[in-house]
């Protein structure tokens, strides 16, 4: 497909904003007049800016308040178009997006909008311009594709059209399926746009809080198969207005913003192809990667380190349980190991992760996932625009294929016919070195929480989508003490691979506080399930480690909202445990102190089908953090 | 009156916010529940705690989902409620908030409601404790206050009152004149919110946008109006639910929450006193301050400077048309003037001025307000909780009085019976240096404009109101190319003085990057009159000024948007001057380039009524700057 996206989209000036759309691979751009009113260039320069990029200007966009007025304002709005289809010639853009009226002089009259979009078509087509009619959704007359598409069948023009944005009829739970009748040739343009589902006023809903494609909650997949079973095989455009991507780096969006339409692409393909009404002949060729891979949970989680601070790190991993069980064939790097975890501590110098270490301190700086055919998922995330990583290998060493995650941490494809501990039994020297303290019953990764600065949580949820085949939860709004944190979990189906996405909307937020040490992407804390918490949490303490106190306060509360027998109430207070209940099941759980102010361990415990996080029991836990 | 705010008003743990609130001087608070779940210490820990700072627990808070349940649900909340008083007591709060019912479970019946009720205040009043029901507007059967007292009644229990919170009554706009016939002794505790008028969903409004009486939309003055006709006697609290009061600094909250509920008070009791109603007799004292002073706008602004940047920006102020005409008697003070403006440039050592210049750079330091009584302006400031501020005087130099404005510049009061110049021929030896350019026609000071924190705008806003006398304007959200930016007008009635309050909602802004240069609260440009605005361009640009250049673009869709005569269109196209109508008359402006990166100059034409500030060219200019 031709794609495009319109230039309120991203950040910047006009010319910084077609460079990064250029660069990530766009064909074309929609013009939004405010960008063009504050150019200093004439039109003819930015045509000429524009095509050395590559990028065509398929559409100036918005004319407004234009149809169904009194004549006096019609013969005005005349004049007005005529003045911006000079601009269009100039910059060879050849459609107008013409959006319904909003103006409280506007008439209900459909023979009468249609009447003056007719003249309007007939005034472009001397000029070889197209003018497209959208409904908005807050549109005083015409709100729905419907109405749109009845005003331009009675214009019954050549150069007129109808122009659909997703937003415009999912935030009206207006249904899409009508779309696919309509002739796919009298379909101008299409805008994609996602958004979360939010009860406020559609207009502040629209202006300020669309996503792009898969970081929202919309059916756009199925928006956009009704586009193709219509026909349409013009350009597949976004026109995102959000608050957060007006100051998001370009660069970032704009791959954000490809990898979001690749990703709808595969997905609607899919869709089609699964579906059980015939697609209408193939017309346009949709993107087709390599599937989404299969992912069954982390194999390692990576540490960067220095000498100093590996010591220190496996002397906390010791007392977490954790065995010293290998030394790496080729560099300074150690294996620890319990139950299924495995953790590995890089201090090599010249390394990947020393170069993490230097910038973000002792952090994490690479996940291991377990994965059935690691070179189709790293040719999964290439396709979706990811980077590939290549990091040196030793002499009989195994080769673990990775990418870079946004933020600049790697995720290594771990193959699984490698079995637990093939990895390890290849690239490591197994030594078991003994435990610093006993084994505390620790079996697996239950999952990773990263804290993320606010401008990456949309790039968060669809790096996991697109990329590695998650789907994202719930999002909730978590009380710090200095502020919100915004948390979002995303899974596998199978529930083997689980991430948090932490978001502070405060500076002043403990995870705000480690952000700006850390520069962002960074892992704020790991979950490592047991089979019993209060054994496993008895013996870490045995072994020295420190948990969070929480508030006897806490219990008595506890008491009052869920029924639960009070000796479990007393050994969860006894042991400082956290507790939440879902109709499927319990979660039970406690956090470490943090390791050098950030970094920290959670121990959790699910009994049943409990999916979630005890998100609820942050709070406490941050509270506490607070007062320590 | 006895002043109180719930906890959950501030950021910060639970001693720290007690600290805050003690510290502004209030009497008591309502323990939001959360805060005390978290809270490492028991209720008597806690209420030691609160004794010592000199604070009442006036009420716990909330009591969720009890009225009008099924019967097993009823049995289960009462053993709930026993929990809570069990608690209430050893803290010593006599009441506890419970808001109307939101559970799918509930059912429609006031007098199931009334008779559960009873049973709770039954239950209470064993323990002298009193139950208060408040109708929450998101409530399932019961949302406005006139059912919560209907329920009251039927309930008809001495330890069972009413609670009113105003955010619950104004967000519905639900009328409040039927408070007063409610017997005030009947009203258990009173609430107060602001708010700003959103569309969106109430319960998402009510749980991130409150703010204190005096920063929103309502009228929050009728409501309690109708509280005190009442005859209510009982705490003045504030219960605000907001993003931004939770990441702010708790103990500038804290001065913001006192300085609302006095204002509060003081606008309260001159509407009771203007009223045609008589008034109940007189139950409880409100705030009785010198009245807001009457100012007659800017005689002088104050730049902070050191030796070398002095003569920069003297150079500077001569390219736009300043002489230099003093020195001041006793410091390194330079006095320049053009019309009826004066701008101070003082180099002083150890001064105030020169701490500011260490701090933040060559900025405005100190703004000069004509006020008819300057003493009576600094009592009506210091009674608003703002700090008298007195800088050393010399021997025969007049006396100015100043208060410190939010962020730590002065407002001087200057007598307004010294005429245009007294001050400053007593204070300067007068030696008029010559221009270094031209005199440009500049009149007067138009309007200073500050670039804030995101979370000094409701700050600024109360002080200019509740000290000042200042009234708000529409707020506007504008485009950076990096970030919004929210902008917001306060001006005094006959506009002599106005300020406009800039926030970068992006931290990527030039209104985010000059703020994190000077620290926030700083003066982000100055503009000033001129009666024929070509003319003064033309003499600033022979004395060397340079403006921000406007893009021809702008020019061709102006003229799309607005009938102008075409003689002006090409004078303002060749002066790169800028245009707003309104109904009441046009605007015309122009800004300079930047001084050192920051602060920079407005050139502007008011014509005909033209009340506002051009914001809508704010984008054109910030695109412009962006371009540089």
């Amino acid at each position: 497909m031709h794609r495009a996206i319109a230039t309120v989209s991203l950040s910047g000036t006009l010319r910084q904003k077609l460079e990064a759309i250029a660069a990530a691979g766009f064909d074309g751009i929609e013009l939004f007049e405010a960008d063009f009113v504050n150019f200093r260039g004439t039109a003819a320069e930015l045509r000429r800016i524009a095509f050395d990029l590559g990028l065509s200007i398929d559409l100036y966009q918005p004319f407004r308040d234009f149809e169904a007025m009194p004549e006096p304002q019609f013969q005005r709005s005349l004049e007005r178009a005529e003045r911006k289809f000079d601009l269009m010639e100039a910059m060879g853009a050849p459609l107008v997006l013409c959006c319904s009226n909003t103006s409280p002089l506007s008439v209900n009259d459909p023979a009468r909008a249609a009447a003056q979009l007719h003249e309007l078509a007939e005034r472009a087509a001397r000029r070889n311009l197209r003018v497209g009619f959208e409904a908005l959704a807050w549109g005083r007359h015409t709100s729905r594709y419907a109405q749109a598409w009845d005003i331009v069948q009675r214009a019954d023009h050549p150069h007129l059209g109808l122009i659909l944005d997703s937003f415009h009829t999912l935030s009206l739970k207006d249904d899409p399926s009508g779309i696919a009748a309509i002739p796919g040739e009298k379909i101008f343009f299409v805008q994609m746009a996602d958004a979360p589902l939010l009860s406020m006023d559609v207009l502040q809903w629209a202006r300020h809080h669309r996503s792009f494609p898969g970081q929202g909650d919309f059916d756009v997949t199925g928006f956009f198969e009704q586009v193709l079973r219509a026909g349409y095989t013009g350009p597949l455009s976004l026109e995102i207005f959000n608050d957060i991507f007006r100051e998001t780096p370009n660069r970032r969006t704009a791959v954000d913003a490809m990898r979001s339409l690749l990703y709808l692409e595969s997905e609607t393909r899919e869709r089609l192809a699964a579906g059980n009404v015939p697609a209408q002949p193939q017309r346009v060729e949709l993107f087709n990667p390599p599937p989404a891979p299969a992912l069954s949970g982390l194999s390692f989680i990576e540490f960067a380190a220095d000498e100093a601070s590996a010591v220190t790190l496996g002397a906390l991993l010791g007392q977490l349980g954790f065995r010293r069980v290998g030394r790496h064939r080729s560099k300074a790097v150690t294996l620890y190991r319990q139950g299924g975890i495995h953790f590995i501590v890089n201090a090599q110098p010249d390394s990947f992760a020393r170069r993490r270490f230097e910038a973000h301190g002792t952090s994490v700086c690479a996940l291991g996932v377990r994965c059935a055919d690691p070179l189709a998922a790293v040719g999964r995330a290439t396709a979706m625009r990811s980077q590939r990583h290549d990091s040196p290998v030793g002499p009989n060493e195994l080769r673990v294929p990775a990418i870079v995650a946004p933020g600049g941490n790697l995720i290594h494809f771990v193959p699984e016919a490698l079995g637990d501990s093939g990895l390890y039994e290849t690239d490591f020297i197994l030594e078991d070195a003994g435990p610093e303290g006993s084994d505390a019953g620790l079996t697996r990764i239950d999952h990773v929480a990263l804290g993320l600065a606010l401008d990456q949580l949309d790039t968060w949820v669809l790096f996991t989508r697109a990329v590695l085949g998650l789907e994202p939860g719930e999002s909730l709004e978590l009380a710090d003490p200095f502020g919100l944190i915004r948390s979002r979990g995303v899974a596998n189906a199978d529930r083997s691979l689980r991430l948090v996405l932490n978001v502070s909307l405060s500076q002043r937020t403990r995870t705000a506080r480690t952000l700006s040490v850390t520069g962002g992407g960074a892992v704020h804390h790991i979950a490592l399930d047991c089979d019993d918490i209060f054994e496993t949490v008895a013996r870490l303490r045995a072994n020295g480690t420190r948990f969070v106190p929480i508030s006897d306060n806490y219990y008595d509360d506890l008491a009052t909202r869920i029924d639960l027998a009070p000796e479990l109430l007393a050994r969860m207070r006894a042991a400082g445990v956290l507790f939440d209940r879902s109709p499927a099941g319990d979660y039970l759980h406690i956090y470490t102190e943090s390791f050098e102010g950030g970094l920290f361990f959670e121990v959790a415990q699910r009994v049943g089908g409990y999916d979630a996080y005890g998100a609820l029991n942050a709070p406490a836990r941050m509270a506490s953090q607070a007062q320590q």
